[in-house]
C-alpha cells in the first residue's frame, strides 16, 4: 500500500462520510474534503464547519451545476433516456461530473483518491456508523429511526430504503421534496413553451417570462413543475450488481424536457433514424449511464451517434402542466420540413393508390408463401 | 381478372365504404357486407339497414371483442408496447382480428376478398366521394366540413386529419370521446388493483367491485379510466409508408394495464431478461404490429419470445387514478421472489464490500487502459 | 406524363438495355446512353459502337472506379460487411455510385431519368427480348441457351439464374471468372501485408512489391487473390422484395481486405465498442446497402457511427494466401496499445485473484437467486 | 468459513490442479477428484494414478461427451455462433457441462465445491507452481520452457499464452493437433453430406459411409476435417474481464457443421426471421456463452427463441473439403418450400413490374423528402 499521506475525501456532511473522515484522521491521514455542488439542497457553511470541526484540512466546494445540466442532463434529454421505462437517471447523471471534479481537486491539492478495504470491515451498516459517531462526538442529524434515505441534485431527489423497502405500499405522506402533491396542485393549468436547437433546450417561456441560460431555464422548469406536481416516479428497478431495489424519484424539469423533446422528434426526425436511435442508442446510452460506465469508449461511441441524430431536432413544443399531467399543446419547426400538412390529409390523394397496391403486393410475396406453407401443415391463418 | 361474382366487402356504414358498395353493385357484383364488432360505438341496426338499402345481399356482423382483447390487446400489454414512445396501437391491434374474420366470412359465403385498382382512379379524395354519394342518393352523415376523422374500437378512439393536420395547435375542444377532461375529472382519486398471471390481466378490483372476465375487466377499466381522464395521447408519428402524420388517441384501459404491467415487471422479471426483451422483443413486436405485419413469421418468432418472458409475471399492482394521472400505489407477488426486502436495505450489509471492490477493479481493467490511451493523446478524462 | 424528349439511359450493351434503347427510339425519344466504369470487364468501344449503331445520340462513359473503391468498397471493409454471413455486397456497393453519376450526366445533358411502365407490359422475360432483338436487327451475344447471367465490377463478379436456379447442384465448371480454381492454384503460398489507417487500407505489399494508391492496391489484391482462388461464395440469399435467390460471387480483394480488417480490429478495438458496432452498425449498414437504401438518412446515421469506431483501427496484418485459404500470419500496431503482451500472460499474475472472486460473486448475486427460484420449482440446474 | 472437510476438486492431472490437490491435502482436507471426459486427449489411467499417488481419496471420471455435443455444441451450430466473427467457443461450450457434472458428483460424494482465497496468494504464477511441485515431489510433464498452454475437448483444441503472446507472429510449426496442415493435406477433395432436422445434425455421409449417432457423426467430422486441414483460427479476442488475449483454435467438426447449417438456413429460413435471429439471438447467445453465463435466465430466454427459429431448418447440404476449404456443393430440403426455382428465374416474370414500381415509389416517399431537405441545405446527393 502507498504511504499514508494526503487524501481527498468526497464529503457530504452526512453520517457515512463524517465517520469516514474521523476514521481517516485517526489513521493519521491528512484529509482534504471535497463537496460538489450539483444543485442539491445544502447548508454549505454548515457542512464546511462540520468538516473542519471533525478535523479536515479544508472543504473545497465546486459549483458543477452548469456542466451537470449541459453535459449530462441535456444529453439525457436528447436521448429521451428512461431506465427501465421510467427512471430519469438523476443520480447516475450527477456521478460523472462529481467524479471528474474530485479527481481535478485531488490533483490540484496533491491528494490521492481514496477507497479503503479496512473500512468495509469496520462498519457493518448504519447502526455501527451511528454508534461510532456517538462515541467520537460526531454530530448526526439522521437517527436510527430515519424512515428512508435521500439524495438530491438539480435533476431530482431520490428516496430509497427504510420504509420504502416494503414495495407493496405507497411512499409515506410528505416524502416528496421536489414536487407538490398533484392532488393539491393549482386548479389552473399553466402553459410553457420549450425551444430546442439540435435537441438542446435553448429557451423556456411561460406566462410572459423567458429563460435562455441553461441553469436558469432548468431551475425555472423545476420551480414550475414542482408547483404542478410533475415528475414523481416510484419504481422497483434492477441494479447493475444484480439486485432489485425500489427507488422513488421526483424530477420536474427532466420530466418536462424529456416529454417536450420526445414530441418534437416526432415532427422533425426521420422515422427509420428514430427507430434505430431508440433501439440502439437510447437503450444503450441509458444502461451505460445507469451502470456507471460514463468514462468508457462505448459511451463515447454511442454518444457520437446520439449527437448526429440531433442535428435536425430544431423547433418548439407547447406543454400544459396540470396536477401531475404534462400534455402536449402543439409543436412546430421553422427549419425542418419532414412533416407536410397536405401530405397527411385524407381529402386529397398525394400518391398513386396503385403504388400502395404495388407496395402491398411486393411486401406480400414473402408472407403469402409463408401462409401457404402454414396452410399445408394444417395451420390456417384465417382461424383464430 | 377473375370473373365478377360475389364479393365480401368490409363495410362500416361510412362514406367510403358506402360509395364502394354502390360502385361494386353498379359493376354487377353481388356484395356481402361484413362488419366486425371490435367494441366500436355503433348503431348496428342502422348500418345493416343502410347496407341493405344501398343494395347489399346481407350484412354479417361478428363479435370479435374477446379475441381482440385476449389475443391482441393483452399481448400488447405483456409487451408494454408503445409505438414511438407513446401510441398504444389501438387501430393496429384491431386489424388482424378484423382481417382474419373477414377471410372466414368470405370463405363461408363463397365470396372473394376485394381490392380494386379501377376504384382508385375513380375517386380522388373525400370530395369526389361526397359528390358521388350525393349523385347516387347515398345518405351521408359526414359532410365536407367535418373537422377530423375518427376510428374507434374497445382499445381506443383515434382522431386524425382535418383540423388536426395543424400540429402546432391542440385538438379542438370536445374532440375526445373515450376520456373525460382531466380538468373537470373528479377531485377524489380512485384506487384499482390489477392482478396478472403470466403477464395477462386476470382480475381488476376497485371500490368493492371485481371483474375477472377479460371483456368485463377491460370494459370496467375503460369506464373507470374515462371518468378520471386517463390515456390521452397527441403525437406526430411515422407511418410505414414513410410519411409523418398526427394522431390523437384516447385509450383508458390500455394505458392503465400497460402501466400496471410495466410496474409489476420491475418486481418479478430478471434485469437482463428485461433489458433484452425491451430492446429486441418490445421494440420489434411493436413495429411489426404498427406496420401491419401480424400474419408474418417474424411476428410469430418475436411473440414466442415475449410469451417466454412472461412466465414469471405474476402478482398484483395497486394504481391510483386522478385527473389524468395513473400512479403506482404498490405492487406484490406471492410467487416470485427476485426482490428481497432485506437485500436492498442499507442498514445491513448483504454482501462483502470486498466483492464490490473486486467487481469494480475487474470492470476497470479495460477502462483504465482506455483512459491511459486517451491521456497519452492529450485527452485527460479529468477535464470537462 | 412529361413531354417525350431527351432521355438518359443506363446502357450496358447487353440484351435488355439494347432492346430498351431501340424501343425508346421507336417511341421518338432522343437517347443519351450512360455507361459507368466500375471496373467491369468491358470492350468499351464495342459498347459505344453498338449504342450508336442502334441510334443513341452518344454514349457517355464515366470512370467511377476510385470513388467506388474509396467511398463504398472500403466502407464495407471498415464494416466487415457480409450479408447473411457471406455475401460481400459487390453489386449493392456499385449501384449508388452508378446512380449518382447517371443523375449527374442526365443533368449535364439536359435529360430525364427514365423508368417506363409501358415497357414492363411489352416484354415478358428474356425470350420476348430475344425475339424483339432479332426482329429489330439488334445484335445479341447471349442466346436463349445462356446458362446463367453475370454482372461484374472491380469488387466481384456475380452469377445468377439459369442453371444456377437448381440450388442442389454446384456451379458449372468454368463459371468463375475472378478466381482461379483452388484445386489448381499454386502449391506455394504467397504472403501479403495490408496496412490500415482509420480502418482504411493504405498499403499492400507482397513479394517485394508495394501498392498505396487505392485503385492500384485493390487491383493488385484482385490479381493476387485470383491466382490463389480466394473469395468464392455460393449462397441462397433473401432479397429485399421477399424472395429467395441463389447467387454465386467471386471477390478476391474484398475477401482479403475484410479478413485482414476483421483481424486487426481484434487487436485495436475496445471489446464493448466492437460488440455494439457488430450488432448494430455492421448488421444495419449491411442491410441498408443490400436493400438499395444508400441515399437515406439511416445510412448516414449508421455510417457516422461506423467512422467513429474506426479512429483507432491503425496497424497492419500479414496474410498467407494458399489454394482458397486466407490465413492470418500476424498483426501489429505501432500506435494502439489495448493489447498488452504481459497482461495476457499466464506466467505472471497481473491482477489480484481476489478481485476476480469479487467480480464473480457480484455477477452471481442475480444468478444464485435465479437458481434458487428454479430449485424451489423443482428444476435443479445441476441436472442435465 | 465452513469447517474444512471433504472437497470435490476438478482435477486434470496438470501442474495447477496437482499443486492445488497437494496444497489441500496439506491443509487437512479430504479430496475427491473429478475429471470430466469432454473428449479431450487423455491417458485416463495415468491421471487416476497421479491423483491417488498425490493423495486423493479417489478420481471420478464422467463421460459427458454426448451431452456436451448434443446440448452445447449442436446449440452453437443452430446459432451459427462465432465469437467476434471467428472463435467457435469450444472451451466456453464445455464449461457448463463440466460444472454441472462436478456439482452432481460433489453432491453424491457429500463434498463441497471449492475456491480458496488463500491459494491465490500462495502461488504467483507458473514458476511458483513448478517450484512447489518440485519441492513436493509432484511429477510434472510441463516445464518452465513450455512454449504455450493447451486445452482440448471434442469440439476443439485451444492454444494460448507463452510464445503465442507475440501476436505479430504466426503460431509455431507443429502446434496444431486437431488439424493437419492444409499445405500438405490431400490433393483430392472429399465430399460429405450433412442432414439437419430442426437445425440439428442427424446424419453425415461421405464416401459410402454414414453416421447418425451424435457422437459418431461428430467424431467422424473431426477425423475427416482433420485430414483436410479444416478449422484453424488465430484471433486476438476480448475477454469478459476486459483484457485482450490471443487464442488459436482448431475445430474441424464445428467448422464444417456451422458452415453447412448457415448455408441450409439460406434455403429454408424466412429472411426477416433470419435477420432478427442473427442480430439478437446469435449475437447475444454467443456473448452469454463466452462470458460464462450459461446458467442464467437470459440464456434460457435467448435459447428459447433460437429453438423456435429452427423448426423449419430441415434439409441437407453437400460440402467439399479440400486443403482447408469448406465449400458448398449444393443444398436441398424435401419439406421446406420458401425457395422457389421458378420465382428467382429471370426468364419469366413472376410478379407485375408495376408492383415493383409501386414498391419503389412508396419506399421513396421518405427518401425524396430527405433528399430535398439536403438539397435545400446545399447538399446535392448527386455530388460525390
Amino acid at each position: 500500500m502507498a504511504p499514508k499521506q494526503k487524501i481527498c475525501l468526497a464529503y457530504s456532511g452526512g453520517l457515512d462520510t463524517s465517520c469516514i473522515l474521523k476514521y481517516l484522521l485517526e489513521a493519521q491521514y491528512t484529509v482534504v474534503c471535497f463537496l460538489a455542488n450539483v444543485g442539491q439542497e445544502e447548508d454549505w457553511e454548515a457542512v464546511r464547519e462540520k468538516a473542519i470541526k471533525i478535523g479536515a484540512e479544508k472543504l473545497i466546494v465546486r459549483d458543477l451545476r452548469k456542466e451537470f445540466i449541459e453535459e449530462l442532463c441535456f444529453r439525457a434529454v436528447q436521448c429521451n433516456a428512461q431506465y427501465e421505462g421510467r427512471y430519469l437517471l438523476g443520480t447516475s447523471l450527477a456521478r460523472p461530473v462529481i467524479a471528474r471534479a474530485q479527481v481535478q481537486v485531488a490533483k490540484e491539492e496533491g491528494c490521492e483518491i481514496w477507497r479503503e478495504p479496512e473500512f468495509f470491515g469496520r462498519f457493518q451498516g448504519r447502526n455501527d456508523l451511528l454508534d461510532y459517531a456517538e462515541k467520537m462526538g460526531i454530530p448526526v442529524t439522521s437517527t436510527k429511526a430515519k424512515p428512508y434515505s435521500m439524495d438530491d441534485n438539480i435533476a431530482h431527489c431520490s428516496y430509497e430504503s427504510g420504509q420504502l423497502e416494503d414495495v407493496s405500499r405507497p411512499p409515506p405522506d410528505g416524502m416528496w421534496t421536489r414536487t407538490d402533491d398533484p392532488l393539491t396542485a393549482p386548479n389552473t393549468p399553466q402553459e410553457i413553451t420549450v425551444r430546442f436547437e439540435k435537441g438542446l433546450p435553448v429557451k423556456v417561456s411561460s406566462e410572459g417570462k423567458e429563460w435562455t441560460d441553461s441553469l436558469d431555464l432548468f431551475s425555472a422548469l423545476n420551480a414550475i413543475g414542482k408547483k404542478h406536481g410533475i415528475g414523481r416516479i416510484d419504481i422497483v428497478e434492477n441494479r447493475f450488481i444484480g439486485i432489485k431495489s425500489r427507488g422513488c424519484y421526483d424530477s420536474p424539469a427532466m420530466t418536462i424536457l424529456r416529454w417536450a423533446h420526445l414530441d418534437l422528434e416526432g415532427l422533425v426526425l426521420d422515422g427509420r433514424v428514430r427507430s434505430l436511435r431508440d433501439q440502439f442508442v437510447t437503450h444503450t446510452w441509458t444502461e451505460i449511464l445507469y451502470n456507471g460506465l460514463y468514462f468508457s469508449p462505448e459511451r463515447e461511441f454511442v454518444e457520437n451517434s446520439l449527437l448526429f441524430s440531433q442535428q435536425r431536432v430544431n423547433g418548439e413544443v407547447k406543454i400544459r402542466l396540470y396536477k401531475g399531467n404534462c400534455d402536449i399543446m402543439g409543436r412546430s419547426s421553422e427549419t425542418e420540413k419532414l412533416y407536410d400538412e397536405s401530405e397527411s390529409s385524407m381529402d386529397v390523394l398525394n400518391f398513386d393508390p396503385v403504388d400502395t397496391t404495388g407496395f402491398i403486393h411486393i411486401n406480400a410475396i414473402r408472407l403469402k408463401k409463408y401462409g401457404l406453407a402454414k396452410l399445408e401443415e394444417g395451420n390456417d391463418l384465417a382461424k383464430a
